[in-house]
């Protein structure tokens, strides 16, 4: 028998219990030993719930009883799971965690930790929920160089933005809805404005790179700016609005963003839809590979968590091999990089005026809007684009990837 | 230094080569070693080709060779592969694999004689060509019970229908075309008829429950039936045709078949066209997760391989475990599955007359076409549809998985 302990009873960490009470005798089978809920940590009481017997108050409970092999860190944020998650893996303790701020700021180090003290630290459920990601990055694509990853992995937004495509809805009114139905948290930021995003694609774009990607340099730019009308423009032009997070490698340097895109109907993700995630990488030998599922949710992120719990179980006394080193990656500057733009200027420019500045444009005509002008640049740097439009008036712009 | 062996150099076995000496330095560091092909066996010569040096034609040379750790056995076919997988493993040598009939015949015995011999036996490439999906399968989707598996698991048919969809042409001037663009064999029969899939998703469901599924058992119809008139029906109905392996679980009976059928638009492999594979997997707790890729192609094929033999190399002296008994899995019988219908009989019939034997019914009309009806039935068992039908004249009829 193995005795594991949660820490922290959310909506994750009862999900957890959750999980491996339903499915006890198949997990058991798949980690080839029974594993045990010994104990839960919450500061708060949960009387009547079965979880009471096994609650406790005090971390070092958990940390000094030898019998707890590995703990499993579902309580969010930095502090204190990082000072917590840290003594653990030092008391030879393994760590599963679903946490994305701290694997984005503390990954490598807790992974060296873990390696140190011959145990080991997992976290597939911190990008994609229950999609398997971390572990196919780690270990099925270890032969291709990935040089594109471009992901829809914040739920939230990709529910407010499908909305919006498909009942020609404002962004505030849907964002209303989707905290009406528990969708979106009361401080919607971390979603709309793209930080969650942002810390998921520094987690998968430092494993790819096996090299520090500090989300601190990702440019990142949230939904809010879109409108009714850019959706009016994207369905005539058959195409979507998705919040992507990316990175790049062109030629040796690495673009990473979080922002919103412009994708054609026949991109891979064209079809990721609603609360759902869908995850692309692009490596020199393997093409395209897309994994797709539920990226949120308290049962599909359960269940990443416990499947990480099972490889901890299967893996007691060897270290999994992380490639993610301390060694800083540095990113391209945004301004150098070069993408596709639907633009939205205001008033009635011809096409010719637009091309006199931009170069070669497509224009985007849809009925019944004829204050604005919106047309399509195929590629130009930011840098470049950013001091063109100075000669028009910009009501909207929308980074595209249309293949 | 690791050195392994390469059994056949055809498409895949060349590929292998290639992925090997292009990524090298990328592959050694994921491995931990440097991995270097010390033979290539083959029973023909390739004069000028680099591999020249390192060609043998007796598989002795390298079944007695200490130094050979790891075996790529990319040859096809059962026989002689299965003999020698099976002296490799013997020998103490890892073997990894794109053969499916090999696996889908004799997966459960090969990896019980791995085990036995503290070596592995691994074939991410015998199911989506690149798409990660074996290892996932069995290291990270190892929480729920997967009670269905969908699978668009042969690119040649796909490519198929998806021109026929595409451009309304008819079943034999496709595959002339793919046949001549290489994409089809000469004898298509394999791919057409659904036997190449059936092996799929028999090792895939072999994977899922841990015991031996006879692809024999599995009910197989390829795509032959399908002509330009169905996908003109599709599209009325804003839906496509698919060929699909798929297994599925109802109340503890498992049914598993390859078959076209009808999906709908929101059907999570609607998008999974051309000579793309997709695999849809769905469980108790992770609800729907999706995996899409290449699955063909000498690159691609060839990545998943080395990508085990990274994972062997990593794994030299633990077998990974894999739940895969001996032990028979009884399926269902097809005649007992129920499942929609989109039907086609000759001659003008009433809605009535079709509900007075089928039940609730849905009309599909098109334009111009007067001289037969289409309908859609929502679920009826195998065997009750095939009694009822016998009071009309059938045109043709394509098993329907709307959502």
């Amino acid at each position: 028998m193995i005795n594991i302990a949660v820490l922290g009873y959310g909506t994750v960490g009862s999900g957890v219990v959750e999980v491996i009470n339903t499915n006890q005798k198949h997990i058991n089978k798949r980690a080839g030993k029974e594993i045990n809920v010994k104990y839960v940590l919450d500061l708060r009481e949960f009387p009547g719930d079965p979880v009471e017997k096994i609650l406790v108050h005090d971390y070092s409970t958990i940390l000094n009883d030898d019998d707890v092999k590995v703990v499993v860190e579902v309580m969010g944020g930095v502090e204190p799971a990082n000072t917590f998650v840290r003594q653990a893996l030092e008391k030879g303790k393994s760590v599963c965690t679903s946490n994305k701020e701290l694997v984005a700021k503390h990954g490598a180090e807790l992974l060296e930790i873990a390696k140190k003290n011959n145990v080991n630290f997992l976290f597939e459920a911190s990008v994609g929920g229950g999609i398997p990601i971390i572990r196919p990055i780690n270990q099925s694509l270890t032969v291709d160089h990935i040089d594109e990853i471009s992901g829809i992995l914040n739920g939230t937004t990709n529910y407010i933005l499908t909305k919006m495509a498909d009942e020609g809805l404002a962004f505030d009114t849907v964002l209303k809805q989707a905290q009406e139905m528990g969708y979106a948290e009361r401080n919607p930021e971390a979603d709309v404005c793209g930080y969650d995003a942002c810390r998921k694609i520094a987690i998968l774009t430092s494993l790819v790179y096996g090299k520090q990607v500090d989300y601190e340099d990702i440019y990142t730019e949230g939904i809010t700016e879109i409108t009714e009308r850019d959706f009016v423009y994207a369905k005539a032009m058959n195409t979507s609005i998705k919040l992507l997070g990316r990175s790049i490698n062109i030629d040796g340097t690495v673009y990473a963003m979080v922002a919103p895109f412009v994708i054609g109907a026949d991109h891979c993700l064209i079809g990721v839809n609603g609360v759902y995630n869908g995850i692309l990488l692009h490596g020199d030998m393997l093409d395209n590979v897309m994994f797709y599922g539920r990226g949120a949710g308290k049962l599909p992120t359960a269940s990443a968590v416990v499947s990480d719990v099972v490889d901890a179980v299967k893996h007691r006394h060897t270290n999994i091999m992380t490639i993610w080193s301390k060694e800083k990656k540095v990113l391209g500057d945004i301004n150098e990089f070069a993408c596709g733009y639907f633009v939205r200027v205001k008033g009635a420019v011809s096409k010719d005026e637009l091309e006199k500045v931009f170069g070669e444009v497509e224009l985007v005509t849809v009925e019944d809007i004829t204050d604005e002008t919106a047309f399509l640049i195929k590629s130009m740097k930011e840098a470049d684009f950013n001091e063109k439009i100075k000669s028009f008036e910009l009501v909207n712009r929308i980074r595209t990837s249309l293949n």
